[in-house]
Parts: structure tokens; sequence; C-alpha cells
């Protein structure tokens, strides 16, 4: 068993509105010390496998299949034998 | 300047449909091996201090306030000096 961690993020050409949206609410909360905020996704999945190397097979796929969208979007994992 | 990043997860004791929805889908797409998915938030804060306890004590003051809901929601962070 895997517990592989995915994180998500938008490509750094990619402007974050979201990101911009926190940044003002934290500004207007006075927190002027945040320069920038980027948001993205985290993902915990779970995979019943005992090969770390099909594992990650199955993990790449998976993201650019479904879990992320490879046009505007980039991501990082790591892998936990359970 | 400090980096943080947040890592926000759905307490484990609250259901996650969206997670459940993801995992409905990688079924139907195959991926059989895939025993649970959970999703979260993930978010990069660029911090404009040069001390790190400083730039901890607002993080985490600004998440509690802002950027987590404490009632199904826990986060974890790492902070890396730029």
């Amino acid at each position: 068993m895997f517990l592989a961690r995915v994180y998500v993020t938008l490509k750094k050409s990619v402007l974050d509105p979201q990101g911009v949206t926190v940044k003002h609410a934290l500004d207007s909360l006075g927190y002027r010390q945040v320069d920038d905020v980027r948001l993205g996704k985290y993902m915990e999945i779970k995979i019943n496998s005992g090969d770390r190397q099909k594992a990650e097979g199955l993990l790449k796929e998976m993201c650019e299949k479904l879990l992320i969208n490879p046009v505007i979007e980039e991501f990082r994992y790591d892998l936990e034998q359970k």
C-alpha cells in the first residue's frame, strides 16, 4: 500500500485570481507582510500496490489523464509506503 | 523573505464527497488499485519578514483567522527562507 501526496499548482505564467482575492482579503485584515499568494490543490491517494515503480507509473498516468489539467497546471508528488 | 507552503486537509472524521467523486471517476477509468482519495488545498504564501518566528506566528494567525475552517479542516505547513 502506498500513500501518494500530490501537489497541484498553476503554472508560473498562469494568473491566479483566487490567490489574488485571498491576498486582498489578508491585506484588508492588516497582514501587509504578505507579498504573494498562490492557491493549488492537494490530494492524498491510497494506491493498493506492493511495487513502488508500478504505483508511481499509475499515479503519473492518473494525474495526466484525470487529476490535473496539463495546459495550465503542473504537479509534484511524493510516495510513502504504508 | 519566507515561502510558506500550507497543506489544508479535511479532518479524518469529515466526509469528503469531492474525494469520493474522484475515486469513482478513477474507478470508471479502470484504476481499481485506488483505495481512497482525499482532496485538500495547497497554498504558497510569500511572507516579507526576516525573522522566522515572526513569519511563523503570522502564518498560523492567518490560517486560523481566514485561510482554514477549524471546524472541519486541519493544516500543516513548512516555511522556507528565500
